[in-house]
């Protein structure tokens, strides 16, 4: 499949590294291709240049949003969250119309210090605002509630532990199932939310996600859902 | 050890109920008891009134928040979230000051329709309102995040899933612990997640909770964190 992901975080390249592993054709967007490859400092610590990453993926291309969305018929959003709509915006209506559009992010705002908040939060998501902009887009809310290293391979937490999708097109929900089937989680541990009004739900849990996270000194950690019958 | 339970409702009374089964002393607070005592209707679907509960729970006295918070050496804020604040100052700061002061309340507001928001979310919570406004109380946030039959007992729930407790005050905290113990949580299921700050996080998971039970059709489900390591 042709699949686009729009963000050079390590959210990402995790993505890409992972989807490009299966023989998928993977392209990595991004606003400015130049200013992407000039950047030599690391965005963040322990996460090489993008130029450093790109040198051990060859087969990833670096586009920029438009021409990476365009190019591909299904689109993972691992943008930051508080960038979401202005690179979806970039990517262009026509380049997302009829597409599956898989929305990773948290818009988690850093600006007045930790902790985080959430915006927006309680009447609306990321994931509903994503949809609201771009109607012929096939929005299904995914994988957000935890670290990207678990995302693409569940198996590095033992036990039966959960992902969550939610989504207003039933087709597009099952292709996200049969994606996240191919990363290894078993289909009986995505949980179909519903409408991508739960991306509200999902969205907030991060503050407890990141109290644990403080809590445990690690990041290797997921949800479970255990139920009575 | 005496005890007192704030609120009438299913999560007070399941409380109220368990912890007598225990042999504790316990009395449920209430605003007005003539009023509570009065009310002849269900106050939800298949909740009976408060007298009819009561007819069974002889030992269990019905006092004013005030004389409940007063009576006992531990309290329980099983009020609404939304009237947390009203019900404790009720109760008067004397009566809290110096006493482990639970809080198991969500604020839910219902008043816009469905699906309810978080008051307040995201820079507040109900955990640290109460703890500011009564700064003697010893305020420990806990299982706010799980059905009030769970809350009491966990076993019905089969596997390994967790209790989070936060709070400013660490001998409050393992006071706590041991309860929640005595209602059946193994002690490596409940997770201090640090400050009274935390209990951000355990409120705002509760859109997700919502969204669940919605997927389910039925509360009898608790969250797990499963870890690497």
């Amino acid at each position: 499949m042709r699949i686009a992901v729009l963000g050079t975080g390590a959210v990402g390249r995790t993505l890409a590294d992972r989807l490009a592993g299966q023989g998928h054709d993977v392209v990595i967007g991004t606003r400015d291709v130049d200013a992407t490859l000039a950047r030599t400092e690391s965005a963040s610590p322990g996460q090489p240049p993008f130029t450093a990453w790109q040198a051990e993926h060859p087969r990833i291309r670096l586009l920029t949003f438009a021409a990476a969305a365009g190019h591909a018929e299904t689109v993972f959003n691992a943008t930051s969250g508080m960038g979401a709509l202005r690179a979806l915006q970039a990517a262009g209506e026509a380049n997302l119309a009829g597409k599956v559009l898989i929305d990773v992010s948290n818009a988690l705002d850093f600006s007045g210090g930790m902790p985080p908040v959430l915006k927006p939060v309680n009447t609306d998501s990321v994931g509903e605002q994503i949809q609201r902009a771009f109607p012929e887009a096939r929005v299904v809310k995914a994988l957000n509630t935890m670290n990207c290293q678990i995302m693409v391979d569940p198996a590095r937490i033992p036990g039966e532990h959960n992902a969550f999708i939610c989504g207003d097109d039933a087709a597009a929900k099952a292709a996200v199932t049969e994606l996240l089937a191919s990363f290894g989680w078993p289909r009986e541990a995505i949980i179909d939310l519903g409408d991508i009004g739960a991306s509200r739900g999902t969205e907030m849990v991060l503050l407890l996600w990141l109290r644990l996270m403080q809590a445990f000194g690690d990041a290797d950690f997921n949800f479970a859902v255990l139920r009575a019958s």
